[in-house]
C-alpha cells in the first residue's frame, strides 16, 4: 500500500532518514507509511542553556542535526529529535539513581507538567526545526505506586523518570492536552505535515 | 510481576471480566496488569434517545451491563463500554457505505469533535457508570487523503469512520484534549481508579 507522501518521496528520489537510537521514535515514524533508514550516531550531549523550554528542545534537536549534517547526501531528508520534561520551572533529565527517580515522580504526582519535543528536518539545502508541546496531567500517586513503578520498570533512560507507554501511563495519566505521540518522543502528525511542506519545492 | 490492584483482586478472590468483543478494548485493559476473562455476548443495540452525548454513552454502557447482569456470579466484576463520536451536534455512527464514510471524514476535517466512552462496572451488588470525554482536533484533510484512508482501511466498524490508532490518527490528529485511550475505546486510567474505589469495600 503506497502512502501518499511515500509516493512523493519515491517520485522525487528522496530518502527519509531517522537519526535516532530510540526504538519508540522508530516505531512512531513507521506509522506514517514512508520507508526510512536509521542512522545510529554517537551524539555529543549539549549543555543546556537557560532559555524557554521550547528553545531548549529546539536547540537540542538542531544540535543533533548539525552533528549529522556532514553525512547527508543529495536526496536525504534527515530527522533528529530530543524530548524534555518541564515541571515547576525545572527541567527534569534522566534520573541517575533510584532515589532521584522516586523524587521526580513524587514531584510530578497530582500535577500538570509539560513535555516538549524539538524536531529538526534537514536536507543538503534546507533545515527546518520546530517544537511540539503537550501538557500531561498525573493524578495523585501513592508512594507504593511510585516505588512499584521504579523498581519494576527502571526508568533511568527516560527524562522525567517515566514512559507514557508503560504501566504508569495507563494508571496515572488522567488527561493530556496536545499530541500523545509527542510525549512518546515524536509528534508524528506535525512531522508528516512538515515533510509535506519540506518536499513541496 | 504482580500489579498493585491485581494483588487486591487476588486477595479478595475477585475476578475481572471484560464483556466486549473489541480487540482494542482487550488490549487497553491488558495494560493495567490485572488478569481478566472475556465474555462474548450478543448485545442488542439500543435505540438512542435525544439526550446529551454523555448520557447517550453512559446509557449504552449501562444497557450492555444490564444485558450481562444475569451471568454475573459472586466475585465477578464486569466492565462494559460503548464509544460514540459527536460532531456539530450530530452523533456519528458506524458508516454504512463508502460514501457515508467519506462524508463523515469530510465533516470531521479541520474541526474539533468529541469522543465519549461510557463505561459500566458491575458486580452482583453494585454498579457504577461514568463517561469520559476527549476532544480531538483534525487538521484540514485533502479529499485524496480521505479517499485513500477509506479505501485502504475500510473503517465501517468504527463510529465516526476512523480509528485513531490507524494511519489517519498519525497523519491527521493535530491535538487531543483528555485521554488518548478513551478515543481508542476505553479510558483505562479512569477504569483503574474506579476499580480501586469499586473494590475498596
Amino acid at each position: 500500500m503506497a502512502d501518499l507522501l511515500s509516493r512523493r518521496f519515491e517520485t522525487m528520489d528522496q530518502h527519509l532518514v531517522l537519526a535516532s537510537a530510540s526504538p519508540r521514535r522508530r516505531e512512531l515514524l513507521s506509522h506514517l507509511g514512508i520507508p526510512f533508514r536509521i542512522w545510529e550516531h554517537p551524539f555529543i550531549e549539549q549543555p543546556l542553556c537557560h532559555e524557554s523550554p521550547e528553545s531548549v528542545a529546539i536547540n537540542l534537536a538542531v544540535s543533533k542535526s548539525e552533528q549529522v549534517a556532514r553525512r547527508i547526501e543529495p536526496g536525504d531528508i534527515v530527522i533528529t529529535a530530543d524530548t524534555i520534561v518541564w515541571c515547576d520551572d525545572k527541567l527534569l533529565n534522566k534520573p541517575e539513581s533510584r532515589d532521584e527517580a522516586i523524587s521526580m515522580l513524587t514531584l510530578l504526582s497530582g500535577k500538570t507538567h509539560t513535555v516538549i519535543t524539538g524536531v529538526s528536518i534537514r536536507s543538503i539545502i534546507r533545515v527546518t526545526s520546530f517544537a511540539s508541546v503537550t501538557g500531561v496531567h498525573f493524578r495523585e500517586l501513592s508512594q507504593e505506586e511510585i516505588v512499584f513503578y521504579v523498581d519494576n520498570y527502571s526508568p533511568y533512560d527516560k527524562a522525567g523518570a517515566y514512559g507514557i507507554q508503560e504501566w504508569i501511563g495507563y494508571i496515572a495519566v488522567e488527561s493530556i492536552s496536545g499530541s500523545y505521540f509527542n510525549v512518546m518522543g515524536l509528534p508524528v502528525q506535525k512531522v508528516y505535515s512538515e515533510l509535506i511542506k519540506f518536499t513541496d519545492y
